[in-house]
């Protein structure tokens, strides 16, 4: 049988999401009307230490163009890094869900962005007609390359983006690895965000992520097409029931943690190979053709990355023999 | 405790679907490259006895518009009851999946459409571009009003619809319902259909519709669009697994049957107050508000149907002491 | 040669519409930097008394559906007359402007809107996400009978639309018509719109109709979306031209009224065959097939209105010779 | 007064334009059904040698944009120049148009595709619903820069595009000066391409363009698209005069070559400071902040290209003794 390190996105369900949905498998009101849907805002709110509205979907890119819609005109643009998930692959989602709108492409070390890179974005655009205007900004916590935005690089992003009038999303499909690897609150992930995806699928959820607006006034609008994308399920209760049960006891947190502890085993494993720092669970490095097929060989699973590296995600459920038997493959190269 | 007749689009999960889809939690690939969405097209195949693409989807909301906009463009428009669900209650998707096509809505007994009413709708339209030109028709199956499409009914659609070059498009939100009732095999409920939604959230499943292209030219089309509109889940067994359990020993058909079976036992006791023929498991009946809130006081839950009527609904676990109790409320105000 | 009394959107262009436009063969800044773009606001805010912001494009469909995108989201719906020409006669416009936003059809006599019309359509809307919610109201002024909102019948429909939340677009193809016969001062005939399309090419412009913004806010959009939908001309001065030429000495009133009074030429003959009073330049009268084979025997043409009826139209330049032919044709049969 | 060098797009409209508009100023059928409109296929077709359907617009964007949207589905992309008109000056039309779909950026020097340039943004993309697949390709000849596609050039670039299932389309805002320049019949210059945007506004024109459609399947859904753009002008007759009118006696080669001569006359003044072989009616050109400033102190006006250059662009009534004036102040810097 596959050790698996392809990826954390269908990964198994954890026992307390089962758990809580056979929970939540009680009569109750339709859509978001019933007593799991409700209490998100309320535990969100807790969570963040602020005022948050959240709704339910069932996908990180529903959440993310979701959320993007309520920040960008038909006719705006979102800055973002070129390898940002929303541009490479969504499918194009963020054009239909926002009628329109451009993804204004910025350059960035380990697909994070930076205050220069978002001017860098900006500076050349004409305030006129002819150019699509910037809206808003999108970054990844954890970046596509399993990097972390810390505090004061958030900040940076957050100060400009006041300034010239953006607004902030946050697409946190692995915001839980961000948290779990800053050691913080989780708002420090996240600060001055105006909405936060927050992902729970690749995390120990079966079919459930979150969209956190920090900025309540968008949420309302969200609700409206979130029908109209048709994410609006009539068994709603089971979609909040994951996520609470993610919250409960920070169980969000200890997957986390056990997927970036792995991960952790396996960078060290990897030493001077390493393309990237490992901050959260993925882990990009240098591996020949032919080390990659020694170590498919010995029963590993993980995506190519180019020519002469590779890229292994560990997931909440990695099996420590199998991360260690990866370790030790990976060394004996 | 309430005895629930208010829909059943929020019943419980039936044992069944919990169990494959605890099955399911396995070690797959991701989307819809797993073994239970690949095995979704020869399990529809069989049923229909004539080949089909299948895709899975969260709502009924979702599978109705992705069909549709596989099958006109966006200017074009589609022949519908004006009491259709696609125009009535599902917040302007069809707007949003089709980009703006047009719902050209059609008059007929009991939300069902005749040939002769798509011909209304078609034969003023100009046939110049000043006017949106009709592409599709669409149709319910149960209506929206409990009532099943015969065969001869559906035939004389399909050769309009065929005649006049629309696609057909069936909403099967209630498809079980329909099929049950009829009591034939379950290609004779759709029959001439180049696409069906056919529903399962309704009938005891969870979080999964399938869409089934009959026309499978459409299919590919609808996958692009899935992933567009952010309905691709990652871990997309789960949703093959819940429509694969409904097909298993035919549950869905029992379901139904017991479903409309309550339905049955209602629509003897309501005797001439009902409004329509019940064919599947809605029964609409005058009620006064007095004997409304008088059968509301002994715990019973519907909705209002205007002022002097209700709509019950019966659903696959409806508990037969419920049904018995209702029943015998209405035959006694 | 045909006694042409089709319709007034091919008629001639005036004279002086073309002298301007000669007059602004001049080089000058692109798209609407030129001298006569910028006259714009100002010279419609002299007209109507108040403060507006004025943006030119070739067609009354982009003129109304460019409005209705500033005022009604996708999500959103448009309440309007069901023969309204956004709703019969626009090709789907409505829907691509303003990402699918949905028209709600309101009945009425004359193809007019009252306050009781916009209520019976808002009244059964449910507010909640299910329901496509209305955000504006759109009527037209004169309306597709050729009749025209009194100030008192505005007045009512500008109060609903104020209580109830709802932006108002006026659609005024034939504006001056309507303002002619209502012998008022030009606001008088719009009081309480957010937005006005004020027609030229039906009135002896070539090909640029006004949108005038009494909620300039709403003007700003509109810019963006103008460019967006390829209706930014670069030698915009040429349209300019032709709206200023219509403002000159009162030209387009002066238009309007011999359109107007060739119109009651031909009511006063057609007496008891009017199906609708003439208040603006569109005659609405019984004929039997029989009876305008006759007419267009003698020379005639015009559009059949169903089987027993005929729609004339007369135009700033409809030949006095040619209306007192028709109306003496009329008389004779 | 000033000398003009900042455009052609709203240069002065040619004399005979103006009399062929004049001559259309009589009654005929309303939107495209009339005379002038009627004759612009057989025209175009003669023109290209081979059979084409031809719709007018009123601009460049609506040109371009309409064509794109026939060409690819609201999910694919488009591969095109990262300088292209509709990437940088189009306000985010194609997205409108299309309905989101993607313009996927090639490089290139000159604004110029290559074989190679399109295969290197094919290659990369993935063949699953998780990456836009590309389905058309848009060049623009002259391009951005003023340069030509050579026959071998198109060839190389058509070949590619049949072999990879791609749709070619050419922005031909200045087609004119490119065929004047190639010297060789017109459809030498856009061969291969499925649907041309025939510019006719910088050459002299006032208010057309031509969509040129090579594959005639396409232009059927171009004219339901037209209209419901708001494209559809009434008096259409007086786009259709404008462009016979380019195309009589070859005035739209015989403007185009007047300005193509000024430009060389400038390029040659220019000598070393080119910063692109002057092809078209472009020049680029090095010029420091302090020599512009000089120039314009001289009554010339530009548009700067970035730090130390200048754009000049020359059109049909450049007046010789300004061009020579240009040259001799260049010259002399």
């Amino acid at each position: 049988m596959a050790m698996q390190f392809l990826s954390d996105n269908a990964a198994m369900v954890h026992p307390a999401v089962w758990a809580a949905m056979q929970a939540a498998d009680a009569p109750d009101a339709p859509y978001d009307g019933d007593y799991w849907s409700r209490a998100l805002d309320e535990r969100f709110s807790t969570l963040f230490e602020r005022p948050c509205a959240v709704l339910w979907v069932a996908t990180g890119t529903a959440a993310n163009c979701l959320a993007l819609a309520t920040m960008v005109p038909p006719h705006g643009g979102v800055i973002c890094h070129r390898e940002a998930h929303i541009e490479m692959d969504e499918g194009g989602a963020p054009g239909f869900f926002t009628h329109g709108a451009k993804l204004l492409l910025a350059d960035g070390a380990g697909a994070k962005l930076t205050g220069a890179a978002i001017r860098a974005v900006l500076d050349p655009i004409r305030k006129d007609v002819h150019q699509v205007q910037p809206h808003a900004v999108s970054i990844t916590q954890a970046s596509e390359y399993g990097l972390t935005y810390k505090p004061d690089e958030l900040a940076e992003i957050a100060a400009v983006s006041r300034e010239t009038g953006l607004k902030l999303h946050v697409d946190g499909a692995r915001f839980a690895n961000a948290v779990a690897s800053l050691n913080r609150e989780p708002y420090a992930a996240c600060a001055g965000a105006d909405v936060l995806s927050f992902g729970c699928v690749k995390n120990g959820g079966m079919s459930a992520e979150a969209i956190v607006f920090f900025d309540e006034s968008l949420a309302d609008v969200a609700r409206y097409r979130r029908k109209r994308a048709g994410h609006l399920q009539s068994k709603g209760r089971f979609l909040a029931a994951q996520i609470l049960a993610m919250l409960d006891g920070d169980l969000w947190l200890a997957n986390a943690r056990a997927a970036n502890q792995a991960a952790q085993e396996l960078a060290a494993a990897a030493g001077q190979r390493l393309l990237y720092p490992v901050e959260a669970n993925e882990i990009f490095l240098n591996l020949t053709p032919a080390e990659r097929e020694a170590l498919r060989a010995q029963g590993f699973t993980f995506y190519d990355w180019g020519v002469d590296a590779a890229r292994l995600v560990t997931a909440w459920n990695s099996a420590p023999g199998h991360v260690t038997a990866l370790a030790r493959a990976i060394a004996a190269l």
